[in-house]
């Protein structure tokens, strides 16, 4: 018998139908003789329509009174389901993140979790009750609510899963788990049935949007086995594990992420004095633009070309600014160019592995693919390119790294 | 400096404009220096569509799950009242039941208070704050929240008004205030400026419906000064106080309260011997079928008449029971009669004068109304006709009693 925490998100519980779908689902967890803890979002929509009454009041709501508002989607899903297990004849009770005690820091509406008290859930589950509780939120030391900001129920249902010692945290989603890149671009994208923590973090941040990365961190920190899966389909998912305990077969590279809504700003000719770019990319950073990547090539001369990349939306803003400061810097000019996309291939296997980076550029070569920036991590090297090539790039990539279900069915 | 506790229904709270007028109402009070702790209903609907969700799951919801659901329409409330008073400038803040620690017993659905801490209360009140409260809602000595039941929110604040020694209990609501019978049947109705607690309890169980019953006595049991107000318009509405402090002028009659949706059952027959009447009204009370006025007529001979009356959608199953039971205690028959309506007069004065109950039924007898039960109490005496002279009926006792705006001004 062992202690599972299930996370449902919005799309999972977006209607009384999926609720029970969802109650379902717990049922058969529960007959084979589980102990079980539920961490719940808001029915898909409710904390829009919530966030919405609030800005028609005030454009920037009062964050603790916001914290208020919004807390009461995840209330309303947890006692929803409660009912539907009663339904089922299932012993469950429902705990809002104030009754559990997760104290959280007083940051309203993107506060930390501090402590989780695991008494009031141990005694539910001992009374042979399934647990559900409200996420995304918690209550600070003086019993004001808060919540852990947009995706955080993952973060809940890892800090339940760490604080309860649970054996597996799996969270249920729209997705059957996390695949070696997009399966709308690449017909043969493999799903994983294992990756490491940190391959997980580097496939989020980079756009395979499955998992709210603080959760995994958070995960990865407390060493709890974390589970993706589809709510809607029986698949055991995605395993995200704390050892690099992938198949023997599998390839050197977890998977290959990508995003196309960046943009590129080059500032040219910077005079090669310590300091500059700190002027360039400070303005910018002090003006709330986040920065992605940023290269300076070596200096030729006493000059130099700094380059960076900003989301799309953020181009035009950034390049006022960077005008500004390359004409005090004394630069030659200033380029920019919204049509890049950025590809990266991440894989703890690249540690041992050389020749990944050669591959990568060769095969990219071979389908005339000019490369404009290259970075490197140690799970991860990135490119950016010309956004026309990026679905080209990905395939090629894809295929060269033996990433497909056919390649790996060969190679067996 | 006064404290008010004041309490708006879900009608005075039902959009963002309408909260956005309740904030403004605030404020000018809070400018004439007063401290304010103001108790929320939910939004007009809100309630219903949760209902409606719960009840698509199951159709009885478990107890304790309905409340934690329904709960979350107060705390929506609160919230967004609190910001459009932070918006206007004003300091505010708002509490859960749970937050102010409004305990409760744990008969989820309809719980009743049994102890208030005013600790944080106060403290708010202390920072000079505007103290946003949650009504219809509180939490059990294990944490688990609680609802009072419908109408909740009236109770709420005059438990509020009474462990904070309030210097009065403002209940905003759709209507100016109490009225000496309902304005739609008599043009000439005055709205009354004062009200005993006991007219008040007569007036609201007969169909007056602006306070809930609960609120009331609670209010008079804690000796909390109660005003009834409308949120819509500026006039100082109704006072419901300790004191028969009537002014000088005013009748001895406070109003005319009336309903229509009750049905009468006549048993007649029925053997005289100790225990039939009993029997009758047992059978139907265990039915859960609530019975208003009861007669039953001194015997002639050894034989009696049982008449009752219940709410009209239950007469058909009274009506099976009381068949059974008639045939059962040898009772000659069961008559129904649909077409009823009850007119009764309400007036703390009734007790020192002598005379109402003769001006009352020479009132109906000028006008050819045969009055077909009469029932007394010491602030009340009801009759029942036939239905299609109730505005008739309500109409001539307004005139005779002097209860009109007209009466009043004539007699001064």
């Amino acid at each position: 018998m062992a202690l599972f925490v299930l996370k449902f998100g919005g799309t999972s519980v977006g209607s009384v139908e999926r609720i029970a779908a969802v109650a379902d689902r717990i049922i058969s967890m529960r007959s084979a003789g589980h102990d079980l803890v539920v961490v719940v979002s808001a029915m898909s929509g409710e904390t829009n329509r919530l966030i919405a009454l609030a800005e028609q009041i005030q454009s920037q709501p009062t964050p603790r009174e916001l914290d208020v508002l919004v807390s009461t989607g995840e209330q309303v899903t947890m006692a929803l389901l409660t009912m539907s297990l009663h339904k089922r004849g299932c012993s469950a009770k429902s705990l809002t993140g104030s009754q559990v005690q997760i104290l959280t820091d007083a940051a309203h509406t993107r506060a930390r979790i501090r402590q989780i008290d695991d008494k009031r859930i141990r005694a539910e589950l001992a009374n042979g009750s399934v647990v559900v509780v409200a996420g995304f939120q918690g209550v600070d030391e003086h019993g004001n609510i808060t919540t852990l900001g947009r995706g955080g129920s993952d973060t809940s249902a890892v800090a339940l899963a760490a604080a309860l010692k649970a054996d597996e945290c799996q969270i249920y989603t729209d997705v059957k788990g996390v695949y070696t890149t997009d399966p709308r671009v690449v017909d043969d994208a493999r799903l994983l049935r294992t990756i490491t923590f940190e391959e997980m973090l580097e496939l989020a941040s980079l756009g395979a949007k499955v998992l709210q990365i603080r959760s995994v961190e958070f995960a990865g920190k407390y060493k709890v086995p974390l589970r993706v899966l589809s709510s809607f389909e029986d698949d055991p998912g995605t395993l995200i594990s704390l050892e690099e305990n992938r198949e023997m077969e599998a390839p050197v590279i977890a998977g290959i992420a990508f995003t196309r809504d960046e943009a590129k700003v080059t500032v040219s000719g910077v005079p090669d004095v310590p300091g500059v770019a700190y002027k360039v990319l400070g303005a910018v950073g002090d003006a709330g633009i986040d920065v992605d990547v940023i290269v300076q090539n070596a200096a030729a001369g006493n000059s130099t070309d700094i380059t960076f990349t900003v989301k799309r939306q953020d181009l035009e803003q950034a390049r006022e600014i960077v005008e500004g400061v390359a004409r005090t810097i004394g630069a030659a000019g200033v380029s920019v160019d919204k049509k890049i996309a950025k590809v990266s291939l991440v894989g703890v296997g690249m540690r041992s592995h050389a020749g990944i980076a050669s591959l990568m550029f060769k095969t990219l070569a071979e389908e005339a693919i000019n490369i404009q920036i290259i970075t490197t991590s140690e799970i991860k090297i990135s490119v950016v390119i010309d956004e026309k090539y990026l679905e080209l790039a990905v395939r090629s990539l894809h295929a060269a790294f033996g990433l497909g279900e056919e390649a790996l069915a060969a190679s067996v």
